[in-house]
C-alpha cells in the first residue's frame, strides 16, 4: 500500500533548499493526504561547500549531476539550476531517456527547447512537471492543462514578472526614479545583481511563450514576439498615467487573431481599477479570456522560496498519482510551429514626448502625427515639469484614438529625425477591457 | 490505444443540456488533447417531454435514473438534478456502490452528505468529481486538492454566490432598491423564481462548508456556521459604505483560530480597492491565505451553462486519466467532525440605525453602545436621508473600533428593546486585509 518515491535534486540555491525544507516539513501530510513517502537519494550542485540555509551532510552528494540519471533506484529528478542550455538541458534529456520523471522551475529551458522536450517526453511516456516555471505559486500550468478551456481561448495575458512589477509599483506609489526603485528591489532580494532579463522583458517573454503554447497548441517560441522592457519609463509617465486613470504595468499578452497568434511583452497602460491595475509589488496575475467560460483571473505570489517550492511539491504529487498529460496541451504531432507575426491593429496609445521650447513646435509635431494617421483623443502639456537635463523642452502627453502599429512606428521614425524633440518619444499601448 | 468512456447523464436542465452540448462541441479536442472518446449511453430527467435547447431523441431515455447505475457498460454517471436528498442522493450512493465514477454540480448534496459520501467513495475506490459544485468555472476544488497548500491555510474566503453579488452590485452602482435589483436578476436569468437560498446565504454556506472541508480536513457541515443573508441591506447602506471607502459584499469566510474553525456567511464591508471589492455582477472570487504560499486569488464566472459545464468536463477528463484523490483533502479516517463554534474576536463593525427624532436620543444611544464595550471610530448622521415609512427617524451610521461579537449581540438586544430606534439596527463586520 505504501509507496516511496526516490528523488534526486540538482541545484541547491534558494529554491532547491526550499524544496528540501518543504518536503521535510510536509512528510506526514504527503503520506496522509496523498499516500506516499519520499526519499532523497542524491543531491548535486555546482559548489558543495557554499554556505546554505540547510545542512546537506546527510545527503548523498553527486559531483556530476548526470550520474543521478544513471541511478536505477531514482524515480524522479528535480532540476533547479536554471539556464536554457548546459547542465539543465543535459539533465532533462538524460532523465527522460532513462525514463524517470522530471520536474523543473526553469522557464528558459522549456521555452527554448519546447519542441525537443515535447518530442522525447512523449516518446518515452515520462512525467514532466513545470508548474514552478511560470508565475510562482499560481497554478497556471495545471489550470491550462485541466480541460476547463477545451473551447477556444481568445487571449491570455497578465503580469508575469514580479521584479519589474515591484519597480513600476514603487515608481508609481513612492515617486521613485527607475534607478532608485531598482536599487530598492535589489536590497529586498527581489532583483538579481544582474536584473537585465527582468527589466528588459525577456523573463516575461519566456513565460508568455509557455502559457501561449498551452493555450494555442504551438511549440513555445520567442520568435514573432515583440518584446519591450521597462527601462525607458520615467517617474513622470506614472504621474501622467495616473492623471488619465491608468497605471503602467509590464504586460505579456498572447492573442488569437484569425488563426494567427500575436505575442507581445510591453509596458502598457491598464485601467487603474482593472484586475491588472490593482496588482502591486512582486505579485503576478494571469487572465484567461474565453467565449464559453468567461474570464478566469488567477493572482498570487510570482516568485520566492515558498510559492516556488509549493509548485514543485504539487508536481511531485502529480507524479505520485501517475498523472499523465502532454507536455503542452496537445501531443507532439499536433503542435505547430510559431506562425508568422501578426500585430494587434487599432488600439489606443499613450504618447509621451519632450517637445523643444520653440515657436511652432506643437503645430509641427501634431502635423507629423496627423500625416501618419494618428489622431489625438487627449493632450496634457505642463510647462513646469522637466526631466533632469531636459530644461529646454516640455513634456507633452497624448492619448491617441485607435490606430495601427505601422502608423505608430512610422510616426516614431519621422519624429526622431526632427529637431522637435529632445529625447526619443515613447508610445505605450493602452490595454482594453481586461 | 483509444479509450471510450461510457456516460449516463441525469438532469437535463440548463447545465445538463450544456454538458451534452459541450461534450459534442469538443469531441475532437477530447480525443486529441486527452486521448479518449465518449459515448452517452443513457439520459434521464423528471420530465421527458419538456422543451429543451437540445434534441434528446437520439439518446436512450431512462424513466428511472437509478437503472443507469445497473447498466454494466456505463463507466461514469453525471448528476445534475440538485437537492441534498432524494434522487441525487440515491443516485450517488448507487453509482458508487456499483463502482462507477460519479460527477456532480450539487453543493447541497456534498455539503449535507459529505461524511457518508467520503466513507463509501473511499471504500469503493471510485472517482468522485464536484468541481462544478463551487464557484462555477473557477477551478477551486482542483486547486485545493493540488498540493499547493500542504502547509497550513490560515483562512479561505470569498464571494461565493453570484446572484446576491449581482443584487448588491446593482443596489450600489445603479442605486436600485433590493426588490428592484432582485427583479432585474430574475429577468436576466441570474435568480430563480424562488431566490431564497441565494439571498439568505444558504447557497454560499453550502459552498463554504465544502472549501472549508478541503482546507481544514473536516467533514463539510453547516453546523457551527453563522449565516446572515442580504435581505436587510438597504440602498442607503451602500451609499454610506461608499462614503467610508467600502463596498458591501456577501462574504463567506472560514478561519482557523487556535485549531478551531470559524465559519461565517455575512454581508461585510470590504475595502473598495480590495480583491473582493472589485468583483461585480455574477462573478465569484476565492482568496486562500497562507503563511508559506502567500495569498492566492481566483476570480471568474460563478455560474451559468458555460462555466459550469466546463467544470464538469474538466472532471470527466480527470476521470479519463484515472486521477485518484480523497473526496476531501484527507482520507475518511483522518477527517474530523466540525468542531465547536469559535467567533472571530475584535474586529470593526459598520452599524446603521434609524434614530428617532427626539431630544437626547443620540446620547442615550451612544451610552448603550459604550456600556456594551463598543467604542466609535466614525459617525455619519444625515438629517435629510429617510427611508420610506421612516419619516420620524434619522439614519445614523457608525464604524466601531475593534470589538467582539458578544458585545455586538448584547448591544443589539438592548437597542431593540428601547424606543430609541425605528427599525432594527444592522451590524456588518468590516473585512480586514484581504
Amino acid at each position: 500500500m505504501s509507496k516511496t518515491i526516490n528523488i534526486g535534486i540538482v541545484g541547491l540555491g534558494t529554491v532547491g533548499c526550499g524544496v528540501i525544507n518543504n518536503l521535510s516539513r510536509n512528510k506526514k501530510n504527503l503520506k496522509k493526504k496523498y499516500g506516499f513517502d519520499y526519499k532523497i537519494l542524491g543531491i548535486s550542485a555546482s559548489n558543495k561547500t557554499k554556505k546554505r540555509p540547510i545542512n546537506i551532510e546527510g545527503f548523498n552528494w553527486y559531483d556530476n549531476p548526470l550520474d543521478l540519471t544513471k541511478n536505477k533506484e531514482i524515480d524522479l529528478i528535480i532540476e533547479l539550476v536554471g539556464g536554457e542550455k548546459g547542465i539543465a538541458f543535459d539533465l532533462a534529456i538524460e532523465t527522460i531517456k532513462n525514463k524517470k520523471g522530471f520536474i523543473t522551475a526553469n522557464k528558459a529551458l522549456i521555452s527554448t527547447n519546447g519542441k525537443i522536450l515535447s518530442e522525447i517526453s512523449s516518446k518515452n511516456s515520462v512525467f514532466f512537471g513545470y508548474e514552478a516555471a511560470v508565475a510562482g505559486g499560481i497554478p497556471i500550468i495545471k489550470t491550462l492543462k485541466s480541460g476547463l478551456f477545451l473551447d477556444k481561448i481568445n487571449d491570455i495575458f497578465g503580469i508575469l514578472n514580479g521584479t519589474s512589477n515591484f519597480i513600476l509599483s514603487r515608481m508609481n506609489s513612492a515617486n521613485k526614479s527607475f534607478d532608485e526603485a531598482l536599487t530598492e528591489a535589489q536590497e529586498l532580494g527581489y532583483a538579481e545583481a544582474d536584473p537585465s532579463f527582468d527589466i528588459n522583458g525577456m523573463d516575461a517573454a519566456y513565460k508568455l511563450s509557455i502559457i501561449s503554447a498551452l493555450s494555442f497548441g504551438e511549440f513555445p517560441s520567442l520568435e514573432n514576439t515583440s518584446v519591450t522592457g521597462i527601462e525607458k519609463i520615467e517617474t513622470i509617465d506614472h504621474k501622467f498615467a495616473k492623471e488619465l486613470g491608468y497605471k503602467i504595468k509590464l504586460v505579456g499578452k498572447s492573442t488569437l487573431i484569425n488563426g494567427k497568434i500575436s505575442k507581445e511583452i510591453s509596458p502598457m497602460l491598464v485601467d487603474e481599477d482593472s484586475s491588472l491595475g490593482k496588482v502591486e509589488g512582486v505579485s503576478n496575475v494571469v487572465c484567461i479570456n474565453t467565449d464559453y467560460n468567461g474570464t478566469l483571473i488567477l493572482e498570487g505570489e510570482g516568485a520566492g522560496e515558498g510559492p516556488t517550492s509549493a509548485s514543485v511539491l504539487s508536481d511531485i504529487i502529480d507524479f505520485s498519482q501517475g498523472t499523465k498529460s502532454h507536455l503542452f496541451s496537445k501531443s507532439f504531432e499536433d503542435l505547430t510551429d510559431s506562425v508568422s507575426k501578426i500585430e494587434i491593429s487599432n488600439r489606443c496609445y499613450y504618447l509621451r514626448t519632450f517637445l523643444v521650447d520653440q515657436k511652432g513646435s506643437m503645430a509641427k509635431f501634431t502635423s507629423i502625427l496627423e500625416k501618419n494617421g494618428i489622431s489625438i483623443d487627449q493632450v496634457i502639456q505642463r510647462g513646469g515639469e522637466h526631466l533632469k537635463g531636459e530644461k529646454n523642452s516640455t513634456p507633452v502627453i497624448m492619448l491617441t484614438h485607435p490606430v495601427d502599429t505601422d502608423s505608430i512606428n512610422s510616426a516614431f521614425l519621422e519624429l526622431i529625425n526632427t529637431d522637435l524633440i529632445s529625447l526619443n518619444p515613447i508610445f505605450l499601448p493602452v490595454l482594453k477591457d481586461d
